[in-house]
Formats: structure tokens, C-alpha cells, sequence
């Protein structure tokens, strides 16, 4: 089976810098290398964004896959370079905080230290010059360990935990996708279902549903999603711009017997 | 040689979708699956596109290809899972017309039924839970029949069909493309080319052309494009942005000795 | 090792334009052939943005890759079909300038030359109808010779070349990247960096940097990128949005001595 490594990245296509990443990992790689594309069209610098992009993504892989990862917007400073290994998948990025969640699954860490003799690398395009070269020799089977020293205090993200009440839970929207789904950090554990209904943004959804066919076109729905979060859709329509709401806005799930007042 | 499989999607790269899509596949297929992404910036739940992307692409490809597509406003709902085989090529998805097209061309349609014993999918996320699965399973080497019961019934989608009479063939855009060429649905048999004249949104072009360049800069023409439709283009400028036209909007050729007034 | 064949064009990925093209590799090509997307999304018919492109992507990939580039605002004219070989790597596609900056690294040039009995090609799509066959050719083994006669006098850009004087160096920008980042034409070779201040757009930056992080979030700073080339920059921030510039905006480095007066 050829290693596969994938590639994530807030690069978008237009300019050359993706190119120029599968350069290097196809020339330092192993000749049986499979690049295999997640997604160039994370918001630029929003390592938040990626963080969830990659929780999502990363464990569908099969194990042995090397995931290169860079939203960068401290590349050249002092921040440390990654390589980190999960449940058999590993990843190779910056210490920002886009491999943060990995840490409550016991991940290991470690630094990826220049070897002796490197000659000079960008201070701009460390994805290039550092993640590459790093991600290519763990495709040619050297262990993390390799990379450089163990790292203990690897960065994580603040990340917006959901606060749970006897009578509501009180959380927010953390992502909004393509189409215009509103995903919170709600999760179904958090959630008595019976009777539950969902306050946000001036309204209130009667019932948490199971698809988007159970209302109307148009209509705005609370389910929960594929990565049991608990989403405000609409069918056939965006519930972004029907809500006007976005990251951070908050959202309420009433549990049967809370007064539900609005 | 290896299997392949190709990704048609309206999820984009932004989020994590396709990403999931592509570790599931990975994880189920066979070691040496080669994934191609086809485009995953189809309009969202525009399920006309993604045919048309599909009828003109699916055909380019070798014999025994697996093409997962995924255009699904009804996910979750009671709509089919299609498996289909059509001149040695393989498509996955969801049975709302956007495979309608292979049924004239002498499709063969399975449903994909769960497997006994499977575990509960999502609701919003077949793409994922259902037809990855699939097509991992199409990718081992397993016959369209293992995956369900035949289907005689696949969703068709009403097309625009052109009315030629003997003075003019009546035809309407289909498509826009990137370079805002208007694509029509009036293919090259439906027109005598002597003497036939364009008229569309109000202009009328005088003679239907072989390439781009044959006009000045800027200025409008009609040609028989690369699938043999008459499309609406412009030399080095968007024919859409010229004349506000979209898809709908109404074509018509005027054959030789017809009354050509506009 | 297998063939490696990469596709960048300005066709986007919304319609079914790639596709297609993949569909031809896969069908004409060696059985273990490697697609690599490098990008899509180059501005519709820019010529010198794919030029750019290629220049800084392609000599990343092993010797052997086949670069297929199609960036074609004549396709159907009387503008040929190249293949080209520079320094271990082959290019496919049009003779408009694109390949234009492999001619001074030594790039040996031929025409692709329809091959007897070929039936009729598109006249609005040579990517899949030309230039995908002759890289598919390539990736079999064959010779660039065995496509067409040897070429000359391919077309190259006029490419702005900045100014260099005793007491500055006056050039322009070529590039703004998805970040914002202003890249010029100015090279490091052009400039003695002690005392060097860059004087753009009605502002003078006192000191060039190693990377964004040297200055607050929000400021602007100059810093030689990752391909030795001038950029204004901003930490966390779009320079482009911030000054307005965009390509072609005069940028000038007074040297240490010079009148810096601005």
C-alpha cells in the first residue's frame, strides 16, 4: 500500500504555493507517494476554522496516513514546527493550536528540528521548506521521534465549551458551512431530547428534527449533523442568511419542563 | 491497474465534506485506489448542473471508472441510493435525476440497500455513510447487483428540448461557464449551418463561427462548442456579462430563407 | 515510478472542463499514471499569472513529471501547440507566452503536430483535445520529438523588468496573492540590503524584514519572499486592501546614501 499524505491548507489554488508544496513532496517523498487534496479554501489564517476542519476530517483516514496541515499566520516567528501522532494517523504542521484537539486524545508530540547542514529555508513558506521535507520522511517510514525532541506543552485553542443547565444549554455557532448551516457545539450527550426546543437568534424551533425533509422549503430546522453537533439548517436555503447569524452567535436548546418563554 | 474513483460534488473545499468523503474511501477501498477529483464547486443542490457536468465528463473516462456524485437536496429523506453502470462507466449517488441522463443512453440501476446489520448512518451526510461505502464496495471488485435490488423507475429530469420548425430551431441557455459563454441546448444536427443566423437577447449574430478568434476583442459570436452545443460567447470577455442573459433564456437560430427580422 | 502528469489551467472547477481532461489522461495514458492538480483557479486568460505560476511551481517536481498548462484566450486560432523540456521537466500547451520564461533557462521546444488520420478536433478545446493526448504521449515514454517538428521562436512575454540605479531600484508589482501580499519584481541580487528602505504607494517602510511577525498586527512591512522577490506585506492583515496597489503598482528601494526623501 503506497503512504498517502494529504494536504489541508488556507492557500487557496490561485497562487503557486500548493503547487509548489506537491513539488517537494513528490521529489523527497517515496516514489509510490499518493497526495491526496482536503481543502485549500480554509478562511485565511483562521487556525480556529482548520482546527475543526481537521478534528472532522483526520480520523476517517486510514491509519498510517500523514496529514500536512498548515494555517500559518505566525510563519518565520519563534513558533514551533510539529509532528503529531493520533490514533495512527499523524500530522505535520504549525504549533498554533490547528492540532490542539488532538492533545485530549493522547496524541504525542513532537518538534521538527532542522537536521544538521540544512541549508537556509524561507522565512515565509515554511509549509515549502519545513512541513514538506518533515511530512516525506515520515512517508519513508522514520519515526517521530526523528524529527526532533518530545514537546509537552504543545499549543491548544480556546475553544467555546457549551454550558449546561437542569433547564437549557446554553452554546453557540462555531462553524457555517457552504450551505449556510449554522453548526454549534452542542452535542447530542448534552441534550435530553423529549421535548427539547431550540431558542436562537429571536426564534424558536419547535422540535429537534432528523433530516432536512421534515419541513417545508424555506423553512429553518435544529438537527443534529454528521459529526452529532447540533446544526440550525433550512431546506433548500441557507439558514445563514435567513438568520443574519454567524460564528459566535448564541444559541439555546430548552429542555422539556425549562420554561420556554421566549 | 489501480481502481479509480472520481468525486463530483456541490460541497466545496471549504469545509470538511469531501475531506470525510476521501478517508472513508481510502479506509473501505481496495490498497491501490486512485481518488480524481472531478469539481466539488457545482452550484449547491443544483441537480440540472450537476448532470449536464456529468453527462459531458463521465463518458471521457476508462472503461470500469467509478464515479461517486453527490448533488442531494433530498438527503435523509425517503429518495434512493442508485448504483448505475452505463457504457462501462460506474456512478454512485442519489436517485433525484442527476444520473437521468444515463437512463437513454441504456443504463442499468440498482438501488444500494444497507447492508444487514449495518450501523445507523446520518441523516445529512450519505455522501459519506452511504454511497462512499458503496463505491469502496464497486472498487473491491463486488457486482452492482450485491448492492440491491434492480431499479426500473431512476428519476429523469424534464430537460429543455429545442423546437426546430422549418424556419427556426427555438432553444434556451443551459449552462454559464467560468468564462461566462452561454451554452445552449441546440445541438449541431438541429441546424443547417448555411446561411442560419443567431438571434438571442435582442441581437442577432450574423453567421455561426469556428473559433473565438475569428471576431474582434470583445465582440459577441456564436459557435458550436466543444460537446456540440451552440453556445453565446464573447472574444476575450464574458458573453453572459454582456448581455445580462442566464440560463433560461431564450435562443433561437433562423435557418437559411427564413424571415430573419429581429 | 509512475508517470506523474499535472494539470493547471484557468478553467475552474464548476464546470466540467477538467474533468474531461482527466478523463482523456486516464483513458490515453500509461495504466499507473499520477494526476496532480496544481490549480484551477488562475485568472480567466491571463497568460502572465499562469507564467508566473509555472515558473515558481515547476521546478519543485521530480525530473520527469509532464506539466500539462493550458491558459488559452486563441485556442482554435493559428497559435500552436508546444511541448517544451527544461531542466528535467516537460510542458504541454499553448505557444502564447506561457512557457515563455522556460526559453532562458535552456528549454529545447517543439511543436505538437496533429498526427495523420486524426479526426477532427474541437475548436474550443485543445486542452482535451490536443493537449492531452500529446501529455499522454509523453507519459507513454515517447520522445518530444516524436510530436512535431522542433520550434525556434515560441512566444515569450514582455516581462517588466525593474530599474536599477546608483541610488534605487524602481520596479512594479506582479502578483497579489490570495493573502494580499504585493509581490514584486525586485530580487534580492537587485538590491544591498544595509540601509535599503522600499518607498510604495505614498509610504515608506524604514527596514526590510525576515517575516511578518516583526511588526504589529495591521502594519505593513517589505520582506523578500519565497521566491526571492520583493513583497509588501501586512501581519495579519491584506497589504493589497490596506494600500489599494494592485499588479502594476509602482514599488521603489532607495538604497543607504540615496536622497530618500519621498
Amino acid at each position: 500500500m503506497p503512504a498517502i499524505i494529504t494536504l489541508t491548507t488556507d492557500f487557496g489554488t490561485r497562487d503557486s504555493y500548493v503547487a509548489q508544496v506537491k513539488g517537494v513532496l513528490l521529489s523527497l517523498g517515496p516514489p509510490a507517494l499518493q497526495l491526496v487534496d482536503l481543502g485549500h479554501e480554509l478562511a485565511p489564517h483562521d487556525v480556529r476554522e482548520g482546527a475543526l476542519f481537521l478534528r472532522a476530517a483526520v480520523p476517517r483516514f486510514p491509519d498510517g496516513t500523514i496529514h500536512l496541515a498548515v494555517v500559518d499566520p505566525g510563519v518565520g516567528s519563534a513558533r514551533r514546527a510539529l509532528a503529531v501522532e493520533v490514533a495512527g494517523q499523524r500530522l505535520v504542521g504549525p504549533d498554533n493550536g490547528l492540532f490542539g484537539w488532538s492533545l485530549a486524545q493522547g496524541a504525542r508530540v513532537h518538534q521538527i528540528e532542522a537536521p544538521p547542514g540544512t541549508s537556509a529555508v524561507s522565512s515565509t513558506f515554511h509549509a515549502r521548506d519545513v512541513f514538506a521535507p518533515a511530512a516525506a520522511r515520515l512517508a519513508h517510514g522514520e519515526p517521530l521521534a526523528a524529527l526532533g525532541a518530545r514537546v509537552r506543552d504543545a499549543l491548544t485553542l480556546a475553544w467555546p465549551e457549551p454550558e449546561a443547565g437542569t433547564d437549557a444549554v446554553q452554546g453557540e455557532v462555531i462553524h457555517v458551512d457552504r450551505f449556510g448551516n449554522l453548526i454549534t457545539n452542542i452535542e447530542r450527550a448534552h441534550v435530553r431530547l423529549t421535548g427539547a426546543r431550540v431558542v436562537a437568534f429571536g426564534r424558536t424551533l419547535p422540535a429537534i428534527r432528523d433530516h432536512y425533509a421534515q419541513v417545508a422549503p424555506g423553512e429553518l430546522l435544529a438537527l443534529f449533523g454528521s459529526e452529532g453537533l447540533l446544526e440550525i439548517a433550512a431546506r433548500d436555503a441557507s439558514a445563514a442568511r435567513i438568520t443574519g447569524a454567524g460564528v459566535g452567535s448564541p444559541v439555546a436548546v430548552e429542555l422539556a419542563g425549562g420554561d420556554g418563554a421566549t
